[in-house]
């Protein structure tokens, strides 16, 4: 019989991070299209939107109306998914089977810059800088409050994940619990550290234990380029599109020169790279079919800043962030999570291999900041790159 | 400090299938849509097409003709995403963190019916017991090939869940392993039958052991229906919200009256029962938007049917499908599983129970069956029972 081939033969990989699998099926990317296809984004949205509740000065549906800033502006949600602490305690259930858990927290939504056309593959570095400085400030304010256990901060992006204002932003949501995903993560990391030696080169976790994701990350960046899962690396920071991806062109970004376990315990060099890094990402993205890139993005790390009571086991976290877009051929074709993926588990066609061939092949100049007299040539896709039964 | 309200404090509940959770937020039912709407859905399709794939005579993408069939029609999808065993074996791995697994199976479609038109909602009873037939049979066939442990039966219905032919159909995926997500609930419905006792009234699984889904389905059938999460039910399934339900309008629908492995264990009573209630809910679902509702629906079960070699703990299963819909609040505004769903945890904020309210609202006569002169309001949902903050 013939031997392996991954871009073959149908095979499924593990996600050590929650314990499931993906169906990868490469023989299957020569299928036609039958499914249904997205209108197309709007690409000329003027600097400013009178109709924005996000454009500064406006007012919001609530009511409130917006400073008129000039970087980022933070407000709390007005239809927040939760409310303040304190809450009534819980129930009891009317069967073991149906239980209730009382969850309090805030939602906070923080507007990236007041350009409503200007999204973060359009931003400058220090505007992203910004940014994060704004992300580790609240995920130290919330991260702190009274009864608050976990903070998570992620950007909805694009019509098709059902965000109709373009204006960059994104949303911080506290809680009085550790979610499911986030608490499946953090369980497999410290599982990780008490069941595996360290290896000899990578960083180490927290007490010269194993982690999951130094490990993963310090494999990675030593695979030849030509043959891996990197898109793109600096000094602290590679983004991949990891061995058990689900989207199409799915990213995880994270540091691999130390083990970080939150933005709060980056260096200012580090976080210097991470907005560098951001950039980088989301331009390739925004050029790999010339349109805005839909994603879902969310920051995973330690669930709170550490504080003095706190056990060191959740030190296990590792800093990473999961972007999640549904684009899979052009603008308008796109994967869908239902079927046998809903009921069964998740499934792909494209290799994570070939995904991240596509990014690295994808210049990092904006398609919009391109001129036609620029040369184009050096810096685009090359045949030699692209997967043509894909595009 | 207030008692515990269900239908104003936010608090998350667990599916005891799956081992994860969904936050619920009542409070938010009235905020103002601001996302993405879905076109119209197509409500004047010809009873045949003559570009349909899928219609009687016409050739399929792969170059293959259709039968002149007048019930169901069968056959290998062309695309498939999993290959016929045998399989070369598994190779190394590169780093025990990165492992593949090959897996091998088959894929087939199956026609409910030669009308191009006529959904599951508009399908005579006997229609619907006829694929219920067919479903056995190739649960049967293709549990029964070398190499299968697992066969998923299942449908994917609505351009918004983008499957852009209307053609009635659904897919059957036969693969060598067990997928995630039916593995854990197996595996949940065997813990469960080891830690808990069975309760006096409710069916016992095998060995006299307590069932999960016998005790839950029983203790709902139990709830005084205006407040319960039961949509419909006959003498043998019972359809409902689950408690733990994460789509708007998502149903469960299992037998409760014993403890039934799979559809290879039904009756023929059984059967038409099954036949019966499955056209009674898709009628319902229809009619509360009066559009054809988009959903993807799965039927979980055992593994493959008993063989005499097996062990017998796959009798634990407890036959169920899953109807996962994503329509909100009207034909076109939709749920999407983004941002914080797909970073942290699934978020709701209609609960099951005012979902559940609104579906025995509905009427059994499909919309597009009713006249002009035919008397509406005492089957129409009353403005008691329509939370009109939702409509
Ligand atoms: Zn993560
Ligand atoms: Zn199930």
């Amino acid at each position: 019989m013939a031997e392996f081939d991954p871009t073959t033969h149908p095979h499924r990989r593990l996600n050590p991070l929650t314990g499931e699998r993906v169906l990868v099926s490469p023989h299957r990317t020569k299928r036609p299209w039958l499914g249904q296809t997205e209108p197309p984004q709007p690409s000329d949205l003027p600097q400013y939107d009178p109709k924005c509740y996000l454009c500064p000065g406006n007012t919001r549906a609530g009511g409130a109306k917006n400073d008129e800033y000039k970087q980022t502006m933070i407000f709390e949600n007005d239809y927040a998914a939760v409310l303040p602490p304190p809450g009534p305690a819980a129930p009891a259930a009317p069967h073991p089977l149906l239980t209730t858990e009382p969850v309090q927290g805030g939602c906070d939504v923080l507007c990236f810059h007041p350009r409503h056309d200007l999204t973060l593959a359009r931003l400058a570095v220090p505007d992203i800088e910004r940014i994060i400085e704004e992300w580790s400030a609240i995920y130290n304010k919330r991260g702190n409050q009274e009864g608050i256990e976990y903070v998570q901060i992620f950007e909805n992006k694009g019509a098709m994940m059902g965000c109709s204002n373009p204006h960059p932003h994104g949303q911080v949501w506290s809680l009085s619990d550790v979610p499911s995903l986030p608490a499946t993560e953090l369980a497999n990391l410290k599982r990780y550290a008490l069941q595996n030696a360290p290896s000899a080169s990578a960083p180490k976790g927290p007490e010269g234990k194993a982690c999951l994701l130094c490990e993963y990350a310090h494999f990675e960046v030593g695979v030849a380029e030509s043959e891996g899962r990197v898109v793109v690396k600096n000094e602290h920071f590679v983004a991949l599109v990891p061995w058990w991806a689900i989207w199409p062109f799915e990213i995880m970004l994270l540091p691999y020169a130390r083990h970080i376990p939150s933005i709060a315990d980056l260096t200012s060099e580090e976080r210097s790279a991470f907005a560098s890094i951001l950039s980088q990402i989301t331009k390739r993205y925004d050029n790999l079919f010339s349109c805005s890139f839909a994603y879902s993005m969310g920051i995973h790390q330690r669930p709170v800043p550490r504080k003095a009571a706190d056990a060191a086991d959740a030190d296990a976290a590792h800093l990473h962030l999961h972007f999640d877009p549904p684009l899979l051929r052009n603008a308008s074709v796109r994967k869908f999570l239902v079927g046998f993926e809903l009921m069964a588990e998740p499934q792909r066609d494209l290799t994570p291999e070939q995904a991240a061939s596509r990014l690295r092949a994808c210049s990092e100049v904006h398609y919009l900041d391109t001129t036609e007299e620029a040369p184009k040539t050096a810096e685009n896709p090359t045949s030699k790159d692209v997967d043509p039964t894909n595009s």
